[in-house]
């Protein structure tokens, strides 16, 4: 059955999202608000800063317009930075009219600065359950560029509901994107936001010119620590050796396409944090999550050494050579 | 305190650990069957088939005969191939007299042919405990290649005793080279020989073209699968997210320096099994561990999709490319 999807976000995963449903014979309207990049999409079917290599059909079309983009909607994808997803997901639900009541998916992997809020929380505060059918969030390990050219992908639906669950999976699967349910959504959304800390880490020792065997440990370590504090927030400890767990931080830990490694990477080679922000001209949520989960880290009392080491670099100014040698030195124990 | 090591095989790895032994101040025997490589050995001080770029500390002293090797070592290290533990260790009990009680350990990764048993268990079969002192088990993310550049690296020591991982835990930790102690021998052996199959899997999908996201939810779908097996033979499924598990998974299935992961790679770009075997010159486990799982599976009723994907390319000739369309095309399903 043909869909409408509004996509809101036209960054590089929102793109190749909308190419999976447009491929699968939606209807696809891609809503952002810088109006030239919505006029090159419509134009040029275009988004060069986001997907250099790609060709986008002239069935995604671009808005600028929230109200029309998700107007009788059935679906509605939220792939905004995090920062945005509160803004974002006020305006839609002013511009809800509880009749046609749509299924919304988020794709972004973060947490709220000062509340450290998971994503669906946030989405599900601001827009109240009389005016969707449901929240279902989707994670993997998933580069938008290999997405885009069609390379197979699998990819993880996670809802409190399994029955809409299934319907997102419907939504998107095709014979190159394999969508798996799942029900752990605590689990998937911090593990998605999590494991970007340990890619900025995984990045950083490359930059410093470590080796394979340093990092798999940092990542095996790393995949430990995200995992005890996402228990301790009520996941399910199996969600993090799934998809969205350890598949997500192979992927993103061991790839030169992930911000969040070039980040790192960068670091480790002495750039100053300002310029590789600049630099890297799209957000690195690695950044914002490392300070979110630090703090979560010292709430609970769960320790989480590599955290603690990304941490003082990123908001501390410490060495990073000092820190990254303490971090792998520690003193030897049980594993 | 200084230990006299007999270090059984000279390959990439045994001379490796040889240089971390020789570092730490130990007395370092490397026994050898090939008498021109001991020569090298010996006289060049290098290892140039197994370690191309290193030059080794002439406190490593390279034995053909493996009654002067042994005789008086309080460790004894096994780093053969699979297939040659079973007539080592037998070797190596005929020449034990039961004063001088070695702790044995082991650091190789597979299953024994035809009767798929674990490398401890060969061993402790042919050499029996009144003639040693423990059995210790050496396993984690490890390339040889940059244990020997004294990039850092971390390692578990395994054993059923507490008491014998931390003695060998002792006598290997250094600055670069990190060792933590573990006590489920089982968990640790069979994930490193079964990391090996999804290692082939990885370099396979590389060399069919496929990209970060495919590689990476093999890895993830492989680890639960080797989890399953390794879990049904009595493993402590968290030991496979461990440092034996997921890290050296990670090192193995990402980098073109695992021979495994070459050897999938060279299968995915149609090279026949035989051509491959050949010009790797060194052994590869995967390919027998394939064997090895596949029956063990069947054997408990065990599902392993990934691991009887390869079994059908490298036992039963079938075509690599619709094999793995196969995989990752299964039906959709959870998680």
């Amino acid at each position: 059955m043909k869909e409408i999807v509004a996509v809101l976000g036209p960054g590089s995963w929102g793109t190749a999202l909308s190419m999976v449903l447009d491929e699968n014979q939606h209807e696809v309207r891609l809503w952002g608000v810088d109006s030239k990049q919505i006029a090159e999409i419509n134009t040029e079917h275009t988004n060069k800063n986001y997907l250099p290599e790609t060709q986008l059909s002239d069935g995604i079309v671009g808005y600028t317009d929230l109200e029309k983009a998700i107007t009788g909607a059935t679906y509605i994808l939220f792939v905004v930075p995090t920062k945005a997803i509160r803004s974002v997901a006020k305006q839609v639900a002013a511009l809800l009219d509880g009749k046609t009541k749509p299924v919304l998916i988020h794709a972004s992997k973060g947490l709220e600065q000062e509340t450290h809020k998971r994503i669906s929380v946030i989405i599900e505060e601001e827009i109240s359950s009389d005016l969707h059918d449901g929240l279902v969030v989707l994670s993997g390990p998933s580069h938008a560029e290999e997405v885009a050219k069609k390379d197979i992908t699998t990819i993880t639906a996670a809802s409190g509901t399994d029955e809409i669950a299934k319907k997102v999976q419907k939504l998107f699967i095709n014979h190159y994107f394999r969508v798996y349910t799942n029900s752990d959504v605590i689990g998937v959304e911090l593990g998605a936001a999590l494991k970007n800390i340990i890619a900025v880490g995984a990045g950083a020792l490359h930059g410093l010119g470590y080796g394979d065997n340093a990092k798999a440990a940092l990542m095996t370590r790393g995949l430990a620590e995200i995992s005890r504090l996402g228990v301790a927030f009520g996941a399910d400890p199996l969600t993090f050796i799934g998809l969205s767990g350890v598949g997500d931080l192979i992927v993103t830990g061991t790839s030169i396409h992930s911000r969040n490694w070039r980040a790192g990477n960068l670091l480790g080679k002495k750039v100053p944090l300002a310029e590789v922000l600049e630099s890297m001209g799209m957000v690195v949520e690695g950044v914002q999550t490392t300070k979110a989960a630090y703090e979560l880290a010292q709430q609970k009392g769960i320790e989480m050494p590599i955290t603690e080491a990304i941490y003082r670099v990123l908001y501390e100014d410490a060495d990073i050579d000092e820190v990254i040698r303490d971090l792998m030195m520690r003193d030897r124990k049980a594993e």
